[in-house]
């Protein structure tokens, strides 16, 4: 298996900015507390999120597939909680 | 000046999830509020999109220079607010 300096840092940033948002999911799954998360910032990112990975596969980048394919389902997860607590 | 589909594609991506973090930049900002925001989720945050940017840079992908140089403005900004309001 052939690595290329591109990919490894392209996986690092992938890895990186991947693993940052499942301490957001997680405290927010166990506060249920939305109130401090922006409904339009969440929709604006997750749509975001959704072209990144379409533009990963366009771009041939496995980093960028791999990374956007976690972060979509984070940031849905996100969107979810959001949605449903601010409705109590 | 010629667009292809997937600039186009890259470009939406990055304008959107490049716009998504300034309401989060203005609100910090202004209610100086940063007991929400996880301080090693901003730092692996800022570190991964310093990454990312240098991965557009070997890429020579005009659309992750342009988000990734703008979003690690807002990541370190987020970041510095984190520091400063956190010792009151």
């Amino acid at each position: 298996m052939h690595f290329d300096v591109n990919e490894i840092i392209g996986f690092g940033a992938a890895v990186l900015t991947t693993i940052a948002f499942l301490p957001q999911v997680y405290k927010t799954w166990k506060t249920k507390d939305v109130s401090s998360l922006s409904l339009p910032m969440l929709l604006l990112f997750f749509i975001g999120i959704v072209l990144w990975l379409i533009y990963g596969f366009l771009l041939h980048s496995p980093s960028m597939i791999f990374a956007n394919s976690i972060t979509v389902i984070s940031s849905l997860l996100l969107l979810y909680f959001k949605i449903k607590y601010s409705k109590n």
